[in-house]
């Protein structure tokens, strides 16, 4: 069992809470962790929580599973698992008992246990490891009746979903600053999965979450958008409402939904900067609302000039703000992907997004906004849902307890 | 043109200086750039050059690129390209000079000439770009003649090489911190380079070459084996020796051999860490020889004990050690990669190391190594070769000249 009061150890508030002046630098060349109170929002961290700081670590024991939250680290690597024949509740309860003990370990940087190669497990690695379970791991045998809402998404007359890239039992979503202790830590948990499940896919992408100077930004999609503004903040009571199950046997818990948007760079790249920019209704620049003001300043979506809306009809950011969909809103964290793909006539990449939704209620507050974006959505023209997969993350764990133990027990 | 005095850039001598105990933290949080002279080694230091300080950047220009010998940094990615029929030299030119623009701009974390999404470009991607021409750039009509010992690698008895992962006639390596970044300048290079040239293969890894507390490391494969201890020193006679083309046309270059090693690490997990450690020669745990000493340490060959050598007769450090190749070196460079694969019985992930070797004359320095593992090595057990693709790195260029000028004009 990790030491709690391990000094390395960032607590969830300090994660929360506001690096400021101390700075990436600054805390890391002296070794210092940066455990700041307050959760109060500051003007040049627009994306919320601090970003890690190198060699502390993100503490696994909370009310929540703390990668959620946390600011989109460098490499995120996420991986679905099917249960096998027969592994139902008490199997369930074997297998979470072991994840905990691997998720204690490698988030503290250590091996997890019987680990053959500890050494690839770093503590510079800002590690979460963030554990899920789908539709086909509830019901009476496994984890019983899932959160209100929870259900697979609806067809959208836009997917092109392939199999490969969909669905799945359970998820792991392993995010951290190197992608080889990621790919580590993402092995010794399907490894230590084996006798339960079997790996169905796996997902890899990256996010640059800081400035030049080590403060937290947004970060950018592969269209160059900056990407992720109108997510409500971490700390506050919005994020909290947004996101987390209020109460009955979920409480804590939240739903996920990740589609892999497979995106088209090349007609992107032959529109004018004006009609990208019109397609998302805010500039590429700052990611600033097209009616003005800053980055995290709301759209003013009656603004007209010369007789035309700023903010067009089917402008991405119009058709999802909240104002359309009763003040519903979602988490959202993306993280780009490219891929080789061979083709008879030579290599190709393939670029996209893993877009992560977590949300409250998947039914209330996901499913309207995606049916709102399928029906109408410039971004439609050069986005293409190709994956699709729901699972309900588990609520957080204290010391001493494991994953989902209320639930199977 | 960028301005070479531009105080985030960090100088040749820089980048090859110690960071000491300004430490990458420190100098990040005061906005510093890493510039202290002499090229003194440190102990803590054991791969070479300083760690990439966050926000500064690299320069492009000098005697050499600038990459080759960068402490290996969180991302490289790799493509090789295959020249249209009918690109000769002047179209050469023209592709280089495209080039130059783009590594000058790019790793000034601008965007490229005309980049329709320059945001994409992050000074905090410390970012280099390497641009290498293979066997069919060269002749009369291209490149001219090689640097001597030029040449593909002979086939091995252990490869099993794929056409996906082999040759190409230009390839371009970038390297930096965060995936994204590195991303769209493959992207850029690759579509400035259409008039002329077709993507050949594309490869990803990852590296963790700094400690927790932000100092530079050598780095560990994902066998867990710290790996490239035996490297020459950046900065020292040794180095320019074993890396560079001393005199001729191809002065300042050198030459590059890639191999994509699968690793098969379920099978090598299944030793004991004995085994692990006799099939190498050294330890897991920091890298020193089985023989005694520290990571940096030469191993003792003759050393014996209970009756048999410590470093056995086909471990892998014995076969390549430099004494037994006349004293003939190379310069190593690893990344890890991990590739997710379809088969009939669902997900598998592919694990692996991208190698890159570098050395003056390929034929003298890395043919009768690789001859020398491939005829007796314990780890031809857990490892093929799968992939293989021979290069010339181009010389250096000064602000003002472009890539291969000299070559070509």
């Amino acid at each position: 069992m990790p030491d709690p009061s391990s000094p390395r150890r960032i607590s969830r508030r300090g994660l929360l809470g506001y690096a400021g002046t101390t700075g990436l630098g600054a805390a890391a060349g002296a070794g210092l962790v940066v455990a700041a109170g307050g959760g109060s929002p500051a003007p040049a961290n627009p994306a919320g929580p601090a970003a890690p700081v190198p060699g502390a670590t993100v503490s696994p024991w909370g009310a929540h599973q703390p990668g959620v939250a946390q600011h989109p680290p460098a490499v995120t690597e996420i991986v679905a698992l099917d249960l096998l024949e027969g592994v139902e509740r008490e199997a369930l309860g074997r297998l979470m008992r072991v994840w905990t003990g691997d998720v204690e370990a490698l988030t503290a940087g250590r091996g997890a246990p019987g680990d053959p190669a500890p050494w690839l497990s770093a503590a510079a690695a800002d590690l979460t490891i963030t554990v899920g379970v789908g539709p086909g791991a509830l019901g009476a045998d496994r984890f019983g009746e899932g959160p209100s809402g929870f259900a697979e998404v609806p067809p959208m007359t836009h997917d092109r979903l392939e199999e490969r890239w969909s669905g799945g039992d359970l998820c792991v979503t392993v995010a951290g600053r190197d992608g080889t202790t990621v790919a580590h830590a993402v092995r010794r948990m399907v490894a230590d999965a084996e006798p339960f499940a079997r790996l169905r896919w796996r997902q890899v992408g990256s996010w640059n979450g800081t400035d030049p100077d080590g403060r937290p930004q947004t970060g950018r999609n592969l269209f160059g958008q900056v990407d992720g503004s109108g997510n409500p903040r971490p700390g506050t009571e919005l994020f909290d409402d947004t996101v987390w199950v209020g109460g009955g046997r979920w409480a804590g818990a939240t739903t996920m939904v990740l589609r892999r948007i497979r995106m088209d760079l090349d007609t992107w790249d032959d529109l004018t900067r004006d009609e990208q920019e019109r397609s998302v209704g805010r500039t590429l620049a700052d990611g600033a609302p097209l009616t003005g003001g800053a980055e995290l300043d709301d759209l003013d979506l009656t603004a007209q000039a010369q007789g035309r809306l700023v903010v067009p009809l089917d402008a991405h950011a119009r058709r999802s703000h909240p104002s359309l969909h009763g003040g519903r809103r979602i988490f959202r964290k993306g993280a780009n992907y490219t891929r080789e793909v061979e083709t008879p006539r030579g290599a190709r990449v393939e670029s996209g997004l893993l877009f992560a939704s977590y949300q409250a209620d998947l039914a209330d507050q996901f499913v309207p906004l995606q049916r709102s974006l399928d029906e109408l959505d410039q971004l439609n023209e050069w986005t293409t849902a190709i994956g699709s997969a729901v699972f309900v993350v588990l609520p957080g764990f204290e010391a001493g307890s494991w994953l989902g133990e209320s639930l199977l027990t």
